[in-house]
């Protein structure tokens, strides 16, 4: 299938040749050499992935009265239990995910692999897959980066990895209530195709949204860059249709209700551990008239938040607003595109400098990059108000050609992740949420805390930041971190970063994610978020709806043995103290 | 205490004198016995509720070790046996519970009451009522209509209803974040006042506000009438504090999450069988600088209906939307203080009638009452909008005399149940939410459903309907009916009714209730609301958090006799097809 080799593409690994134009960002390199310590090019360390060819797979485990079952149920195109389709979908695509599989560290893979085309295919895969007693882990783009995709089994069940890509139709656009009824397995750009053709968008644009799926999007709770004003997945929902073991969940098309607790959240955010999420009807929005990108310098990352504070209390907000601290500014500035005349406006903005009473500190100085859309009125009222606010906090208008590098450039980003793991190079992200009172001294306690943790590896390392969701009473906080790899200690290294920062969003009264779930790779810091008791809900939602356990085991709820098979040391057990 | 007289007061049940001020409202009256069709005052049947000392209280259960173990707990005055409060307790304020209190039905009490202060007291309650299988009914304003409160057990166990008024207090207001803590027991008019000393507002008026509590409203997804700008109540809550059985659920204060499926949602709406919140952290709003409340005059209940969509399509939304339809037009005219001059303004609409070209069939004319508030731009410009889009569809601008009276008179509605009941007449409300491309084929089934079943009682009746709760993607239609009751059946012919509308919305699209919960009283259609899957999950927290049962039993989870309970036949059970 087309379909899996382009995903093989993507992030560059599986053996396939990186497709990330370096040569087009003459700046990014050399920028990335100077953060991590690389002083010359001969002191770079060259790290190629396995090929495919020599990665080695678990051993298979396939149950024959399963197979023989799924035969009366699928055509042979539907069941896959090849090499390059296990590989696939072995793994997500975190930081974790893509180091062991470029290692060939595959220690779990889902035996065989399905693509359903309809519910009642999906209803029947769940019967018989009771009745044998293997395992289901719904896939839909595999982009996830908490190890929602993770393979293994404690009891060592055959593994199905059920893809849902064939399912990927608007099934039915209600223009008049702004509706849309939607398939899991649609991704983002077919989905989005299929919606504008009617005249809408769901406005939900994850910086995945290439690879991701709509399914996933609401089995994750994800939020797009355009969230300020769409909402998060979890806001657009209106009904679901949830396949579990215990049956189908299906609510009614509703805006709202009040019919004891929202069975819509049972399934929201479910990460596949209750049953397969196959279509919901969400709200969508008639395309607006007018869109542009603009892009804005502040004079540093504090009066950046202050403003997009005033824009939020004020009404004043833009689809996208992202505000990059220095370092993910200087990132961003060598992130562009050569075919972009940034240098022009770089010097324009020198010259205003000049004539500006404030001087800018170029250490200090912060990037926002906002799109405004909407109807002519609200476009250019939300674009004049905004920009009124921005002037009041020191911010230089930079027009639209940093906005147009970003709108061509939105979901590059991660590819570079790859470039620089062939360089020896660890890169990744994490993510939260807090309210605005904690938002200032949570960036610095985390910044903090990623940088001690660089430093005591051993490394020079990047730390940035930038806000891309705001709320009436808070916003997130995204960052990105690298540093160049120890040898031997690869993973420990990356683990004891990625737990220093994760902590530091528990010890500072925030989230252990705002859009990326928990997975596997979140749960230690899971009952310090939502309170032992909230996992025992969670388990009880799990007993009752999945009593056999079939469905993505090992994922959300801890075992006692979480933070070992995690990779951390018992005595670095995190501490589930709530706050 | 001083609040239980009031309470009792409420609606005028329980013997003592009934409040409203009926010589006030002097075509009230009159017009209602034209809709239910009394010709004279001499056929007007009187029925007076039983009086307070005449009422017979079932047998008071009480577990010596238990209240044994209470007394370690709290002091004399937390712990009530007597009569008035265990008669206060028994019902919320359902037709149904008003009919049973008023002819001294009291088939179930609860055995004792108490009152906590602390949320450690309540731990310690919950503690030892499962050690001694003791049940728990959480108790806020005692204003439920939907049977959540029905102190019935199937075993028979003593019964405890925990009333969470010393528990009032506003806990903390973060003004940077627009948040603020708040404990369950906190009343509408004393929350609302704390905060408003801090120059904050939380946005949540219930018709029910003067006698509910902040926690009843968390635990039944409640809606208040401004909800079309601060939403209803789950999308206010930032965090929740829920003690269960099975520990207490704590999760972070965070404007959004991706950490798993939401477990603030596992407590929103749980209606007390789960466990009781304590308290919990919502997003709260500047007390708006500018405020004032507007009257139209609409030609018919589809041109408003238009009118609406076009506002909250263009953005354009006033803080509260209510849309009358004919009969509920006619009734809120009726319903006017005489200190409102109301003659001046229907003179003045008479005369623009006359001016105008098109002239409006008073059978059909539309009331709609609109408040506007913010500041001063966005006060204005709303307005601004608002009228020129009603201008367009046919509306008259009433001014705001119509608005006066709604403030005034906004929370007394209910209060008219009590006067028509003193007169053998039923009056009844059901509620439901549905997209805008079902909204009118909707109004006209539920319409119809009712008036046939009124008609099929033997009586001539009112029904009316008004739109309260708007949405991107639909809105809340609010269905009032009443009639002369059928003496010796009164229950059944309402039961009858009740089930027609309830039936209808099932059959229609729609959702069982938008905002009152589906405590005992919608038990029969919340299967086909949220699918039998879905009301297994329910079953699977409730089975995890709470084993031993003892959480407010008998709520939203229906059993095999829900229907007979209820008062339906056999034959007349509700179908569970989900459409």
């Amino acid at each position: 299938m087309n379909n899996n080799i382009e995903q093989m593409k993507w992030w560059g690994w599986g053996g396939e040749e990186i497709e990330f134009d370096m040569d087009s960002k003459p700046e990014l390199w050399p920028y990335v050499k100077k953060v991590v310590g690389i002083k010359s090019e001969d002191d770079v360390e060259f790290t190629a992935p396995l090929r495919f060819e020599d990665i080695e797979m678990p051993e298979q485990k396939l149950n024959p009265q399963f197979i023989e079952s799924l035969k009366t149920i699928f055509n042979g195109e539907q069941v896959k239990t090849d090499k390059k389709d296990r590989l696939i979908h072995s793994y997500g695509k975190s930081f974790r995910d893509l180091w062991r599989i470029r290692n060939g560290i595959i220690k779990a893979a889902p035996d065989c692999i399905i693509y359903p085309e309809t519910e009642e295919e999906i209803s029947k895969v769940i019967k018989i897959a009771v009745e044998h007693d293997v395992v289901i882990i719904p896939f839909g783009g595999g982009s996830n980066i908490a190890g929602c995709l993770e393979a293994e089994d404690a009891n060592g069940r055959m593994i199905v990895s059920m893809d849902l890509k064939r399912m990927n139709k608007v099934l039915e656009v209600d223009k008049q209530s702004s509706t849309a009824r939607i398939q899991a397995g649609a991704m983002g750009p077919f989905m989005e195709k299929q919606l504008n053709e009617q005249g809408f968008t769901l406005g939900h644009f994850p910086d995945s949204f290439e690879y991701s799926s709509f399914g996933g999007w609401v089995a994750t709770r994800s939020a797009g860059m355009q969230s300020d004003i769409y909402g998060k997945i979890e806001d657009m929902v209106l009904s679901v249709r949830m396949v579990t073991p215990s049956g189908t969940i299906v609510t009614r098309t509703v805006p709202k209700s009040s019919n004891g607790i929202d069975v819509n959240h049972v399934c929201i955010g479910s990460e596949g551990i209750l049953g397969v999420i196959t279509e919901a009807v969400v709200r969508v929005h008639p395309v607006p008239d007018y869109r542009a990108s603009y892009g804005y310098m502040f004079p540093d990352f504090e009066s950046g938040v202050k403003a997009i504070y005033e824009c939020v209390r004020t009404g004043s907000v833009p689809v996208v607003t992202r505000l990059n601290d220095p370092g993910k500014t200087a990132l961003s500035i060598a992130f562009k595109e050569k075919s972009i005349p940034f240098k022009e406006f770089l010097s324009k903005l020198a010259k205003k400098y000049l004539k500006s009473v404030k001087k800018f500190d170029l250490e200090k100085v912060c990037l926002m990059l906002n799109v405004f859309e909407g109807d002519k009125k609200t476009f250019f009222e939300t674009k004049k108000k905004v920009n009124r606010i921005y002037k009041k906090y020191g911010a230089v208008n930079l027009g639209t050609d940093p906005g147009k590098a970003f709108e061509k450039g939105k979901y590059d980003f991660p590819y570079l992740r790859d470039y620089v793991m062939d360089r020896n190079i660890m890169a990744d992200v994490s993510e939260t949420c807090t309210v605005w009172s904690n938002l200032l001294p949570l960036y610095y306690a985390s910044f903090s805390a990623i940088e001690k943790a660089i430093k005591e590896s051993g490394r020079a390392g990047f730390v940035g930041c930038h806000i891309s969701h705001t709320y009436f009473t808070g916003a997130s906080l995204y960052f990105t971190f690298g540093c160049q790899q120890n040898k031997g200690e690869e993973l420990e290294q990356y683990l004891r970063i990625k737990k220093a920062v994760e902590d530091a969003f528990m010890n500072n009264g925030a989230t252990l994610s705002h859009h990326h779930a928990v997975g596997f790779e979140h749960q230690p810091w899971v009952e310090a978020d939502v309170s032992p008791t909230g996992i025992k809900a969670v388990k009880a939602l799990k007993a009752g709806l999945d009593p056999k356990g079939i469905m993505n085991p090992g994922k959300i709820i801890p075992s006692s043995h979480t933070h070992e098979k995690w990779g951390l040391k018992k005595e670095e057990k995190v501490e589930l103290n709530n706050k």
